[in-house]
């Protein structure tokens, strides 16, 4: 359970500035360079161009013109890279801003010629940090271009083996297809998650019954707020898939509406799982707190019954620890204050009236039921 | 009500994996063999047949061909069968994926020919446990076709001998009725659920008017949670049935419709008891919560108290127990220094002196009240 | 206040069981036996017989053929009962259902040429318990049949004696106005629960101010409870009503109309009334809450200066009952160990410094602030 | 602070009975006399007449005939009165009964040639408690006729002056301008009553900061709920204003509805005032709560480490007050038993011992971060 | 940290007083002298004129015929100024009183052949207090008129920049897109902000983690209410946007509402991060409260189980203290009461005794596991 660390939630600065030019792309200082992958395949072929270089993709572009492409671009620290594609492609210098500053909501947006879509990605990375990065695709005619924050590779690598293998509409359905297949390995991988976050959330559960300690209420907020992000990132998806259904525009095709009915069905899945998973880690904090306080409740108690039951007791040695005496011409001291101290066996009854002085009091807290458990 | 056990929350592994072709069956390790019963009715005949093969069930198909035919899968373990059924009615493969993959909500969706619908099925098992399975339906011309997740073979059993009495519409109404009296039962069957929840409910308020312990507070957050299973099942179930009532598929007729509106009304009433119930388990927590802290403030106030009255007396008991003294020349203690222990009855006085001290302090106390209740 | 007794919630048993084909009669086993009043009239005459059989009401409906007619039956315990009127009036089976099934949800349903409308009525009884049961009314034509759960026959006392006096529209206005009157006396019943409801707040507020005690919580529960009831009675009624408002049957009249509308306004003034007790509720037990724990703070603040004013004098006396002595050759005590308590008025001093030690940790708390009230 | 009275909620109590024909006007017992006043005026002209006779008034009514007229009613402790009124003007009973019955919340209702419009009047009164009484107006053709529930004179002064003044739209624009008029004064009162919680909810935070005690707990739930009592007037306003602008009667002229956006965005004005009060409430009370508990346990902390301190140190005390002892056979003490107590300057030692501890037990605490604030 | 300031909500007096005239213009007593800029530009050439003579802005105006105009006041303190713009702009009377009383919500209102729209700044000023003033602004033909409450001219400062720069559809696309860059400015504002506020929360929770006093509850509760004042500006404005994307005013261009689009996705994009800070703010306040409770049950835990260890040994030595005590005849002690005393080694004997029984009980805690932290 330690696994779970504390979750910095990222200053979210906007790249841009204050009063920019809209339209106007700003990269990140902390934005990573772009790798470039292009697939262009159709029913009997599929040209791969992987690298680091546009010009190389939109050549293969050009050459092969009964195809539809597909260009993966991980990494966003080139404007000129996001420029010149916008330019081959005629895009709005909007969309591009909108790439370029990683903090879209998942939305879809629909231009003459083109349409514009984007979605957050959420996981654990390898520190268990939770990292929510941006996923975003421009659709036109028969080319799909996908823009990824962070350089993770092998996100899609089983959409890539299905368009190896060629079965499926994959490689005959076009970039709204595909469109449907990136956006549906990215809910997948919500589940994945969320998978994780159930573990986490069962760990911490074992971890109540058993030796409940503080680190459960710090482990419990870390997961409702990771449970937020993904919230935030699945419903304005759900939006999305259904923006992407009512749409008329030939992108998406009949066919892929029917596939995204089903993305969006998962959709609603995760969304109903990650309110079922807030709900029990409330519930783990309402019983942690509940816990705690019965616990320290039970050892006050406890100590506080010893304490009363020694203080009546101390209070008699004390009476008879006192001095008074009464002396006679000779200075001897007379059994006139205080006889019992001279008495046959004082000591024993004095030690015996004590122990009855004890049995009595855990006696009458016994009745009282205050040795229960609360 | 220690009957209530620790409600572990299934993990709710999706059987499918990341980027998984859409319409691929992929069956759950833990999934049960299937086991098939088929009944073929009509106004005047009722054919059975039951075992673990298709074959012989759609053998059964074909040579009935004017009767109604109901196919009751138990159990989703074998891809094939799902497949081979697929393909004899000629359903969308991810109509398919969906029963297979038993995390679907509620829904009713619309095919060309044919209707497929899902609900929740909720029971507390043997040992207690809440279990919460599929149950899947498709509706086509004359057959319907239902898949449930588990062994119980008794849940329809009311509806099968209405179908062997061959009483009211069951027999002559189509599939459409047949799924409405599926879909009656399971709502039914929340009523039965949510009348063993509020005797659980019962037992806990009764413990806590008697004893309360801290098994209320994890009985009462377990209700919690089943509750909110329930009513996730019972939430999307009413949009499912309006779904049909809505629907303008000759699949439901009218009469159906009629019967769905009454089936409506339920569900409402069922959700209207699970708020209700809900807000009886958060009144029985913040009762036991309230109670908890009253009777350990009860605890520690009359421990204190205690305290309070016997430590001026021993702090007088320990005055006279100081050493104090004056020698003369001879080496004889003058009652110079600490008079009082050398009076006649000195010792009389001081416990005297001790008394008044306790009785004036317990009525003080009583006086501002301290020994009432909270 | 003492008056408000545990609120037992009703088990809500439907007394149908799983599985039953729709329509079926099933009474509740603790079902009362009905009573049955029969009021036929028009302008000039008013026509009543009661009793326990329905036959002689029957014949009275063929007999006076231009009255309208209102049939009150308390208690449902005779199913056949119900089938009869059900045969005669040609009602469908599944009102039948919901009339002896009374779990029902305000609603209004209209069929082809009737009506069926329920609603709850809820009030305390002779024991101080809330009583939640249904009514429901069948309107056809020139009859109104109302069925009530229970037999407290006073409830339309009023709606009687204006039939009696047969001024206002009652005698002319048909079975839509009569509906109407017996709704609408049901929605004044809830503002006298209302009103008992808030006594009892009046009260309860009164209690906390002069001697709260834990009472206040259980009670303030069982009104937030009670106010539940009452809430999950009024607010459908609402809808019920606009339903009423909006139907385009001829059994509600434009004339009717404008007059539910006025009882629109009453049930909306009453859930007002509602969320307003909840309110107040809610204030109350955070109040109580508040006042307990400032209560126990109070005493453990002064039991504990108590005790932390006593504890260093208390040390004072021990050191000074220590047995340090140094012994000369002849075995007189020398005072070389302890000179304190050879000196003259040694023991005067050491009381002073004690009342001095005292005072000053007096003075300290006092500073400090610790005797104001928090 | 302390003028902030205990909020005794009205009884809200109908003066309706049950069953009572619709219609009915039942005044309830502490309702004032009405006072009458009547202004008629056209652009040239005011004719004013006050008094508690209304045929005076109706008499103006008809020697004014091509006036405007506002007959303002305070006190509605005459059911004689408002039925004249009825009579003279045509108004359905209904209207009357809810004239009488001060319990409606805003609303516009729409009648063939009238309408009929009802609001709160919410302010403190001299002693500091909260009043919420009713305001309803008819308007028609050329008359309005406003009814308040109080005898406060001086609430619509303003209106009088500028109908004197005889400046701006008020002469021209007919009684649906006067309509508006008399509702955007009572809107506007809210800001005056909003500016005094405003003002209690600031000293309330300055005492929170100064002097926190118990009567901040108590204010603020009086606060509270004076908001609740508010809002619960200003949100059914903004509704009602709203029926108003998109009414179609000629009632409201189009340039009267200009000005009611104006009061719409006034009345949502106090609403967000409203909530923003009802957080701020809340977050002193959540900030008081903490103090407390803050404030509570420091004071606890300190006295538990005084006591903690001296104890190890009484029991030094103890030992050394043991009575130890071996005789020689003369009966002498010999140092065998306990030689600490013989030696020389074994007190001396004793006592820095003793320091010592104390010492190591401040410096353990401290260096734990005991002594620091929490 | 210590940065955040307490938050004095200003205390929202409206300017003009109850009854006024609608349309009268009320100057606030603390509201600031006017400053005007004016900017006449068109695709060639910009002019521009400062001071505080509006004579010499409206005479520019009339000179270039074929500019569009920005006039931009800071400061409101001049009722004769709002009201020579309204009578030469012909400005309903309404729309002036709510450019005065600075108590609007965003909102955007079209008039025949003006628009007029308000929006809300939110920032911290130099002595960290939070400032919530407001802009306004008439649209029209070729000009808009600019309002802010306050002095703070650097603003805008990058709106003017690309002014003077003339890049961009800044200079020729009119009122409409200046109206969308100022609304812009304000919405970028917002994210400057919620960076603040992100900064403030981080440093909050690094406190927490490293030490928690109570500062960081009033800091989180003042963030907490600075959070709610930027969303109480937001939620509005996207209303606002909206308005302005759906109005076919022709004020608003197709090209501007293209922008406006991505001023509603910026705007959205600051509501969430809103909603995420305020759940961070809770968790923080949340975690404080138990930690609190934490640390406080630690420090009271370990002192309640040393004095519960010294308790029994402080007794023991009390008993050895009492002077019980058996004389002979020549006034001789005897060992008969108390024989231990006088036993070899009894000293050390009892201080083993006592040793052994803090030993057993600091291994009975220590079993319990009271020494494991909480």
């Amino acid at each position: 359970m330690n696994g779970v660390k504390r979750l910095r939630f990222k200053k979210h600065k906007r790249a841009g500035q204050v009063g920019d030019r809209p339209g106007m792309i700003r990269i990140a200082e902390d934005a990573l360079k772009p790798i470039i992958s292009a697939y262009s395949y159709n029913k009997d072929e599929l040209v791969t161009c992987e690298g680091r270089d546009i010009k190389a993709v939109l050549k293969q572009l050009d050459k092969c013109d009964n195809h539809t492409h597909w260009i993966k671009i991980n990494g966003l620290g080139d404007a000129g890279l996001i420029e010149q594609i916008g330019e081959h492609c005629q895009i709005n210098s909007l969309v591009l801003e909108d790439i370029a500053n990683t903090h879209q909501r998942p939305k879809f947006d629909e231009y003459d010629d083109y349409a514009f879509c984007t979605s957050r990605i959420v996981y654990f990375n390898h520190d268990n940090e939770i990292i929510n990065c941006q996923f975003s695709a421009i659709i036109k005619n028969n080319i799909i271009i996908s823009f990824e924050e962070d350089h993770n590779e092998n996100r899609f690598e089983a959409v890539k083996a299905r368009l190896k293998a060629g079965k499926g509409s994959i490689r005959t359905d076009g970039p709204g297809y595909m469109c449907y297949a990136l956006t549906d390995t990215i809910i997948d991988n919500y589940f994945v998650l969320l998978a994780e976050i159930g573990d986490h959330l069962d760990a911490l559960e074992d971890k109540l019954y058993q030796s409940a300690d503080k680190s459960i209420m710090f482990n419990a907020q870390q997961l409702k707020r990771t449970l937020i992000v993904v919230r935030r990132a699945s419903w304005p998806e759900r939006d999305k898939i259904n923006d992407m259904i009512r749409s008329e525009s030939p992108l998406v095709t009949p066919e892929v509406k029917l596939y995204l009915r089903d993305a969006y069905d998962h959709c609603i899945q995760a969304m109903d799982l990650i309110e079922n998973y807030k709900e029990v880690t409330s519930s783990i904090i309402d019983l942690y707190l509940s816990m705690v306080s019965n616990r320290m409740n039970e050892i006050m108690k406890v100590l506080t019954i010893i304490s009363v039951i020694f203080i009546p007791l101390t209070f008699i040695a004390g009476i008879y620890g006192m001095n008074f005496s009464r002396q006679d011409d000779k200075g001897h001291i007379i059994a006139d204050n205080m006889p019992e101290l001279y008495w046959h066996h004082g000591y024993i009854y004095a030690i015996v009236f004590m122990l009855l002085i004890a049995v009595i009091q855990v006696f009458v807290f016994w009745k009282k039921g205050w040795f229960n458990r609360l």
